[in-house]
């Protein structure tokens, strides 16, 4: 069948750059998938990868979690959109209080994306996905013309288990509820803002991209009856508190000066005029836990790997006039307010 | 929080059209998600719209399978993005041999995207959904910048429950099996190749678009013992039929005059000089079955909703020299070759 004219000039497949050809159904798409991407997420699956994975029986309930990654630049301090996207679907599943067990990969390439990013986005996706017990079941690869997409989008859904106990949920929280981070925020958004805009900061944010599962495990190994958890990627640990403070009706007031905090993040903030509250986290969540658990729930948590500097940085207290405020310098409370839109596209 | 001048100049959030600020986790965000997603999408799910959706037990083996759509255009005869995500995503898993029960949602929007067309794509999406019974449990939407995609993008991944009676698949065919095509071939890919390039035929070739769960349902209740089942999407028959010889290590041979085409496929081939058997199809299968099965298999599709003009194509042989062949005009044997890749980029 000779190629129509004016449809598809450049269907030719090359060893180098991802091409049109790559995405429909002939040969030169069969080759990449069954030579470059199959080889590298093998490690991460017990059977073969196909087109629709039939897995083992659940012992519990499922739940499903999906998120589409666009996040610019590709590859920035701390990780990457692969470790990106395996993390924060783990993330999704485990502060639902699920055990994140598979994942499928659709992936959007951009024509003209080297094959050595895309194979160095896979090897990055495959080393995540094993470190957090996740199997790649099954994928699906589209490429569209050059300046259709940007380089390369990743959607991950996961697919977990619901653990015997998971949390209530953020409608469940009480007054005199502790708030607690599970480590520094902020360094997710001021890494990629850093990143992308070039800014000479020394030591550079990095992002703190990573697996929440130990720390879920950990709590729930522990036996700890926290009421909400929840990874405060968009719109930061702001985010999360006006969620919470409208599920429960109740009022979240934050310590300003209990806040962990990077000593980079810090500062970049300082100079920027940013709320470290306000940017995004890949690998720290919330957690609201009653005052009775509060030091069980902090000592299992700097336990468990990663969230060392856990911390609380404030309360659930009765309804006032604003759903969140924090307490800053000398006391005074000032209202959170919710942004319209971030300063940030494209941080995830 | 100021805006950071130069990072996102159109954060602002609007009525009419996507923005930025929509992607982000901020108001607009919120907003969009939950009077114009959600709403949409309620009629196909019990429970609410969540980040990470717990769905009831599982009483067989989940099925998992994903797929991005990049369809160009959105809108094409018989169908647009958002019925061809469901459906494509729902037949991934029937033609598996799972019932379709749940569905992830992930939308990649370009910044300036109507906001009617994308009420009009959720509408069509939770059409489709309802009526192939699939509930939309969980979803995402990222918004890029201007020119970083091409208006949108859809991303679902559909969980199945397996049917007590799975085909045994492509490995175990037999020389003497009946390859079934179940309804005319080529209309999908005829159809966008036509609303792309604007090629004016009278009647316009109409996307085959369509649930293939009713079928493969049918044939499990009449107790059909199926070998094979397979969607030919991208890649069309021909790419199917090359998987199942591969897998077989048999040949299959096709006879061209028993092929279905629909009128306006067949003249717009000729006019073309392209092979139906090379242009994908989104709710047409091949259905590999013994001799014995044959009359029960055609007469149970042909009473299934849209597979009225279910037919016997041709049949697997002893391996030949080549894979597949299509007995053509005057009984010559001709062998359909694997193209490199397809004459045309972004068909699903």
């Amino acid at each position: 069948m000779p190629p129509l004219p004016n449809i598809c000039p450049s269907s030719i497949a090359s060893d180098q750059f991802v091409t049109l050809a790559h995405g429909e159904g002939g040969r030169a798409a069969r080759r990449l998938i069954e030579e470059r991407i199959v080889p590298r997420l093998k490690s991460t699956v017990a059977g073969e990868l196909t087109d629709a994975a039939t897995l083992p029986p659940l012992a519990g309930q499922p739940v499903m979690t999906t998120d589409s990654y666009v996040v610019s630049p590709i590859f920035f301090p701390g990780g990457d959109i692969g470790k990106l996207a395996v993390y924060g679907t783990a993330n999704d599943l485990a502060v639902s209080g699920a055990r994140p067990l598979w994942a499928s990969l659709a992936l959007i390439l951009e024509e003209g994306l080297s094959m050595a990013t895309l194979e160095q986005v896979l090897d990055s996706i495959a080393a995540a996905a094993e470190s957090t017990g996740v199997q790649v079941v099954t994928g699906d690869t589209k490429v569209v013309p050059r300046g259709a997409a940007d380089g390369i989008f990743v959607t991950t859904t996961g697919l977990g288990q619901l653990l015997n106990r998971a949390p209530a949920g953020p409608q469940s929280l009480q007054s005199g509820d502790r708030i607690i981070a599970s480590g520094p925020i902020g360094r997710h958004g001021m890494a990629i803002l850093a990143a992308r805009e070039g800014l000479g900061f020394d030591p550079l944010p990095t992002s703190d991209c990573g697996s929440l599962w130990p720390a879920v495990k950990a709590l729930h190994d522990a036996g700890c009856q926290v009421r909400a958890m929840r990874d405060a990627t968009r719109g930061g640990a702001a985010g999360v508190l006006q969620e919470w403070a409208a599920a429960c009706q109740r009022t979240m007031a934050i310590d300003e000066a209990a806040i962990p905090l990077a000593a980079e993040v810090r500062g970049a903030c300082e100079l920027l005029g940013l709320d470290p509250l306000h940017l995004a986290n890949e690998g720290t969540m919330l957690v609201a836990a009653s005052p009775e658990e509060e030091s069980q729930v902090l000592e299992t948590l700097r336990g468990a790997g990663g969230c060392a500097e856990a911390t609380v940085i404030g309360q659930v207290v009765a309804r006032s006039s604003v759903p969140v405020f924090v307490r800053r310098g000398r006391g005074v409370e000032i209202p959170l307010e919710e942004p319209q839109g971030m300063p940030l596209p494209r941080i995830c």
